[in-house]
């Protein structure tokens, strides 16, 4: 048996995105690698899971150090099946992406490439999740190995805590400023509706950053040129309302007696 | 126009589930209602958006008070096009379920019934997401209603801070013990892939517990015949793990230079 890292890699953007094949042949100076992607876009599917259809797994391509599988659900089923069906060894560090388009601010909640290393997380297994913000399929990812490379070894060399996986998001630019640890920044999607017929309806809209001055953030870093590095956890409770939910537990209590 | 609470209504399950029309008649109580959910099942949909597919949506029925459609996309789809293309004013609460299954721990992350409310927590709506821990499509929701009407009340009363929504569970009992204000508590599913064919594979498996004794998770108040109340924000930054991540960006930095 190899004495390499074994590293899995999914996206969802399919197994033939140009993103997903950079990543592939980057994590494969570093370890062992198995690809299971989806057959085809899978963009916005979050943490999406297939609970009742069956799931379809084809070998596409087998070579030393090296199997690349695609499967006909979503990042997250992916990512499932690796870990449950088709491996024989609990892989060292999971990886998706490269995605095309950024998953910083808000969009975290929508991406299927942070969904499937949620996915992961979840399993216990270091994780981090790799995205360009960019709109076009074929891109020059060489400004950005660097730091995947080094983002990688750093994560199979020293762990992640459990519970907690990297954000990692690149601005496209020719050099890169460098990287900033981040924190998710607040914003949202506005006018999102187009209408196109009677009753039909199509997703659009723009982004808004709800704050664009601050520094500390995964976008203002993308926007200034640097790469953000966001450690992410899947703990979501929001611990500060404890105490003002007491007087809501008295009256619900109250209610309900 | 009415004086009347507005209250957005969407669900996981579809249109037709015996959950969203128990909460349908418990929030006409409270205010106007729209209910826009999805033509048929949607469940485990998580924040997945439909970003290339046109969506369609049906208005069923008008009432005094009452509209409600039923749409072709997710969830997370259904409170979009309610907010930006079927309602003319502001809802000022939005609501989700009842799930027919609990929407505790890690399942959270999977959630559509989670991820209808997650948007409108985006756009700054004061939310609830409600569930009842049940593998029946038809239940008695009687043991709960004093519960969603009361935390209803209070949202509608209180507000909800920006970026927190509420996750609130039942555990199928004639009578709740209570109601308790909870953590999300670890877990994760675990042999979740049978083999049905060569290549083919579908979804299963059992959850898993990893603290069982934890008095403050939402799954031990299920698991003990309490109604947990979860406030959940929308920042899933590891805050803690800044410190210990500054060597990567140093790290980083020294190799892309």
């Amino acid at each position: 048996m190899s004495k390499r890292p074994l590293i899995l890699i999914s996206n969802d953007d399919g197994v033939e995105a140009q993103g997903i094949q950079v990543l592939t042949a980057l994590m494969q100076r570093l370890g062992d690698v198995i690809v299971v992607a989806p057959d085809g876009p899978r963009s916005s599917s979050s943490c999406g899971i297939t609970p009742i259809n069956t799931l379809y797994v084809t070998l596409l391509r087998e070579e030393e150090g090296l199997k690349v599988y695609h499967c006909s659900g979503t990042p997250t089923d992916c990512v499932k099946l690796a870990l449950d069906g088709l491996l024989t060894r609990r892989p060292d560090l999971v990886v998706s992406g490269i995605n095309h388009g950024d998953n910083a601010s808000c969009s975290i909640h929508y991406s299927g490439t942070v969904g499937a290393v949620l996915e992961s997380c979840m399993k216990q297994i270091p994780s981090i999740a790799f995205s360009l913000r960019t709109r076009s399929q074929q891109c020059d990812f060489r400004p950005y190995e660097e730091v995947i490379l080094s983002t990688a070894r750093f994560v199979l060399e020293h762990g992640l805590p459990n519970d907690v996986l990297l954000n990692v998001n690149f601005p496209e630019v020719p050099v890169l400023k460098g990287a900033k640890i981040c924190r998710i920044g607040r914003g949202m999607w506005m006018k999102e509706m187009m209408k196109v017929g009677e009753g039909a309806y199509r997703l659009t809209g723009y982004f808004q950053n709800l704050e664009p001055d601050s520094a500390d953030t995964d976008y203002w870093a993308l926007d200034h040129g640097f790469a953000s590095i966001t450690p992410v956890q899947l703990d979501m409770t929001a611990y500060s309302l404890f105490d003002e939910l007491k007087s809501l537990q008295n009256e619900v209590l109250s209610h309900s007696r």
